[in-house]
């Protein structure tokens, strides 16, 4: 997750302009499509969107493309379905935040796509997808598998999805992306669990260094969760035609997901927060620990040393010195003094 | 109170699919049942939802369950009073936010419940309440028993709950639950109390450990509540048809309550802020205390080991060695020399 | 001011039961009335609510009550003029948030009274007011002084107070209780302006626990005043027949009243916070002055004693011992090397 | 600038009641009036406000008065232009907050003039402004003369000032004392900008203290800027007859000027937040440097001294004392060991 | 970028007084030319702005100035095409906030200009935009040359900028103002990617001034483009004439973009704070290392010199004194309780 996208190729263009904003992992772009209706459905893989099947009153045409780099496919999209400059310009362009524009004969969403790596790591892929009357089209940044169980539910037939219009299969889409962000935060919290035990019983620079990185995620986290919660609830108040009110009670659902994922996102924060604050408490307290039993010995050697160094002086009348006991009751005194500072110190709880 | 619960286990399944989300408590799944109206009362335990009887129109049926995790009472409830599939669904899966859902036909609250066990920890529970015009279903992730009152209070035949709609015993319900509330507030404002003692007088390590297991709690608390206040509001100000009129000033009661619940939790985050800002300088001025006594202890030895050191060193030609007082005066002077450092440091309070 | 007043003895009771929670301080409560029409003024002192003159439709029922843990007293009440329920027991339960509650035919308005006692310590009482079209009902915790200068001009019937209607007097009544805030921030005020001084001056571990305890009662103020805002807001576009046009104009200057108070608390929460970071800031500097020269001592004398130990070794072979002025010449390069160091460490400003 | 001023003197009083609240600086009060209208201009100084002439349709009649001590002056304006009690009340107390009050007839604004006295001090003065249909009274805490260059305006003649109606000369008014806000704010940003070089050159407590100062004048700023905010808006699109169209664009202009301010304090807190870090953590590092090479020259000393300590044990065998070359070789060995340290030392950065 | 603008030479003027503020750079001011239709454009460089044709109903003029200090110019230019005194103010002063003015007949919006000189520094130049009907006026303060790509573009008469309105080249004109900050977030990210490494690695003083430089500019950036993001909304929403229904979806372009702007500059903030942190317990953890280990190396020789300081004592009675094996044995002690002291600390790990 870079902190800012590289934009600059695209200063001076003008707006409408397509270029590919992002890291290209692939060169292929793959073109899957549904076109459906109740008791219908026909899958396809294509190269060229130009062979796509335009959609009638009664069946809906999904086109799912994985890779937005290819100006050329987005221009043949665009040109088919009648879609502005400007909405092909923000699919190119994977540096999004995730909104809604409403282009009256099509809705445009744009959010992002959070998947757990088999390393745990947190993988950010831009999704733009658009609702028309009677076709949806997403567009994957990289094109990882999570639309799978839709894809499963459509062949399968089961359920309301084939019986439902475009919009439902819209809400089916969405709910896939917006499920994926629970298992991060399931990981994240996972996580911060077992960090609150670190930075307690083993606080370390390296401790330090991942709160910070946690800190860091959660930070890109929620900026790609927050707009999603504006954008749902529009959504769900949408007096939009092509949204059938039946479908609404979905997308409420939806945004009460990501309201809770929101919440959760807050939370982990402050616990992240506690966790630094604990960390460099617990840092100081160990510290601080060390340098006081260290001085405590110094300082318990000092009077001791003294002593001694006044018995190393060599005057000639010191009659200590001749006395057959002196160097006994020396050693008699130099033990009691210690004694007495470890007693001392141990009671007032210094060492 | 687990920081993220366990939510992928529903990935990728359409939704409406009812899977239970939480911690299986038992096994069992306790179902009972008041049917009443003015001069009338029935309870019934039951095994199976299936032999509930109707409500009429001028009877309310009140059916508390206990326990979330069989689907196939939640699926008998869901066909008898036609919930929709989404609500089933928010029963079932115990890691809600509090809300409000007006299904027009009946409305959908999810609350927590929080109570305390004996040894004073506290016990977080989902509660889903469905009214409609004549029944109100209560659904309790594990059936501990905060409604006992209000079951009293319907066997005993006193007061306007049985005289009153189903809209009253909503109420009731929801009053029960936010009663509980303030014996949680009280408990943590007593251990807040006795931790401001504790930070002063004897800050311990485990001592940050309790200050940030109640800053948690609190944590907690707050997202607990907080939703419930926009709850409330919605209800005090409602124009729903089965929501009375006379009713709504007893929603607007329990508003009241909550705002004052949010409104403590606030000053006791304030609180236990405070208790970690003093103990941090608590600590910090202890330790410094120690390190300064330490420190002046070696510093008023340096000078005399040093007088002493001179003495001890073997020129031949060193008068001083030879005179008969050389010893004790060289004695008084270290005397001197460390009363007057022990004068000085403990006028400029440095001891 | 404790931090949660006990409610849970109301835990599981009807709303609307009656039950003082509080402290009760003393067992009396005092009821007294006033009757009162342009040129007509009759003052009680009754014992027994009952007793009390109904107002016709040109006089003003005034009655204060001084402690509200007689249920009786507050039933009576209750009954005489029409109260709900659940006010009576906003009444009894002293532990609420200030609120404005509009029950068509009166207003309830609940806030809180701030005096200073004669050792400076903020007394909070809680004073409930009812506002009707023709009587004003004012219940106090304890029954404290501050309506005095409002029966002084009733009394002396000077100024609008007897010609306006019970809306005018409900509006002397909230302006007394505001007026005394004033004395309550005049006094936080001084205090944290010698806090100011001493924090510099003589920061000890006392100075702390006093700038929590300021902290610590801005809170509450805080707490008490806050609510009022929005309630002298609403008073003041209220659109109730028995609002005169012409008392709005003066909620309106008791809001800028309020306003000006919320001001001024937040800007010494500032101040407080300011002295906390001056303190902290303070307390380091001087320790750490206090270590930088005991270690500066300490480490002039280490090379020191290390000279005279080297001439201290018994070595047959040490010329130097022999010759006449190796001890003055020692003596003098200890000399020499102490004052270098002092002025080194003194140039670079360590001591 | 006292934190809270002394309003007790008040509590008790009926509210109208005129009594001055804030420091009387002279007791002279100075009354300068204007009777202009187009190509007409009288001033007159007058003594008792009574032989104020009236405003005609035509003209425009400016009174400003310097001092708000004398009550017999308010109420002799009060009763000439039909003022509210309150609206003198607020006049003669100057513990106002910023506010603009409509009263029908005309318009009530309270506001703060801030002039900086030749020592860079920051004057706060509250200046009142009642604007009616055809008149314009200012009332100034002292009479500070910032509205110099608006007589000038209407001497001359020259400008749209003479032509224009009441509202327009309000509008000048207000924007010269807005104007010198900028003078202020320029000699903050110069000292915060001064104050920044100084934390890392040579951080001292009076540093501190001079930061803690500029942050309490720019919490005074704040708290009189803000406010002003909300008032210049409401004028601007205020919809009262007299104020005319053409003027509203200038109240406009006056506040983004107020934004702008607000703007620059927010920023300028920011500095002095950034300032206080940077004060902290120089102080910090210093002292730390300090520390940490006086404990390595004490560290360094430690093992040439044990070396010494241990040829000056009186063993009576130990070869190396009567070896010849034993004394030139342990100097040679402490020199070794110094010599090493120091370069240990200083790779590490320790020195 | 100075924190406060000398303002202060306009104290006094009436308002609609032309004065500029701010930094001249050179003396010249350069006027562009472009007269345009469909298929038509003309372009010229003036001295005077008398001489411009006036647009007629079918073509556009953009007049472009560089540099605002000639009061001469911008009155002539006010006086061509009707505008307000108070907007030709504006454009002088250039320490303005960005903000639209809708003057009815023509918008007025001020902006900043960020741009990268070759060294990496930011220039901030302030652009003031009219739109009228027909007429497009640029005022840059300096006139770096951000709008070439848009003169490119009208020459070449390629894509919908010929055929569009004057909306539409105001349009472009502010996002190729909008483009550039991109550049400026970019060069900033990656500043604070390195200095993230930074602290971590090797935490100097000069890391912290960076960390303050990053934090200021980030603090102006973001007064810069904040209120640019309410300006381009209420554009998007205008129900102005003159901005057609097609553009608006490109000032909704632009406004997506400031959004994700403001989003980028305060996650950037977050990030520099992150790194205030990291380096405080970065410089913290190091220095706490150092004394630790010099302490420790103290803490050893102190017991060493200890016990050689008793057999350095001159008592004519110790027997250890005369032992063959004495001073091995001591030597052996001596190395004994080193080496346990080393692995003791060792094992704490406080080596």
């Amino acid at each position: 997750m870079k902190l800012v996208q590289k934009r600059s190729k695209k200063t001076g263009l003008p707006p409408g302009t397509l270029v590919h904003i992002g890291e290209k992992k692939s060169d292929k772009v793959t073109i899957t499509t549904f076109h459906y209706a109740d008791g219908y459905c026909e899958e396809r893989q294509l190269d060229q969107p130009d062979l796509l099947a335009p959609p009638t009153d009664e069946s809906v045409v999904w086109a799912n493309v994985g890779g937005v780099h290819r100006m050329d496919v987005l221009e043949s999209f665009g040109k088919q379905f009648g879609l502005h400059a400007l909405l092909l310009e923000d699919i190119a362009n994977t540096d999004q935040r995730p909104k809604l524009d409403d282009y009256e004969t099509y809705f445009f969403l744009v959010t992002k796509m959070l998947t757990l790596t088999e390393r745990q790591d947190v993988l950010v892929e831009q999704v733009s997808l658009v609702l028309g009357r009677n076709f949806v089209l997403s567009f994957q940044e990289n094109g990882t598998d999570v639309f799978q169980p839709v894809r499963e539910r459509l062949r399968g037939g089961k359920g309301r999805l084939r019986q439902s219009g475009a919009d439902y299969l819209f809400h089916a889409l969405i709910d896939a992306i917006v499920d994926h962000y629970f298992a991060v935060l399931e990981m994240v919290g996972e996580k911060i669990e077992s960090l609150q035990q670190l930075v307690v019983s083993d606080p370390k620079p390296e401790t330090l260094r991942e709160i910070h990185a946690l800190k860091r995620q959660l930070l890109f986290l929620r900026r790609a969760v927050w707009p999603l919660r504006d954008v749902m609830n529009n959504l769900s108040r949408s007096d939009c035609p092509f949204l059938q009110h039946a479908t609404k009670v979905f997308f409420r659902d939806v945004y009460d997901h990501v309201v809770q994922i929101v919440d959760t996102i807050e939370t982990l924060r402050e616990m992240v927060s506690a966790s630094l604050d604990i960390y460099l408490s617990s840092v100081s307290y160990r510290l601080n620990t060390v340098m006081r039993v260290l001085t405590v010995i110094t300082t318990i050697f000092m009077p001791l040393s003294f002593i001694a160094s006044i018995y190393g002086m060599n005057f000639e009348h010191m009659p200590e010195l001749r006395s057959e006991w002196g160097y006994p009751m020396v050693l008699g005194v130099m033990a009691a003094v210690g004694i007495a500072m470890l007693v001392v110190f141990r009671n007032k709880r210094w060492l």
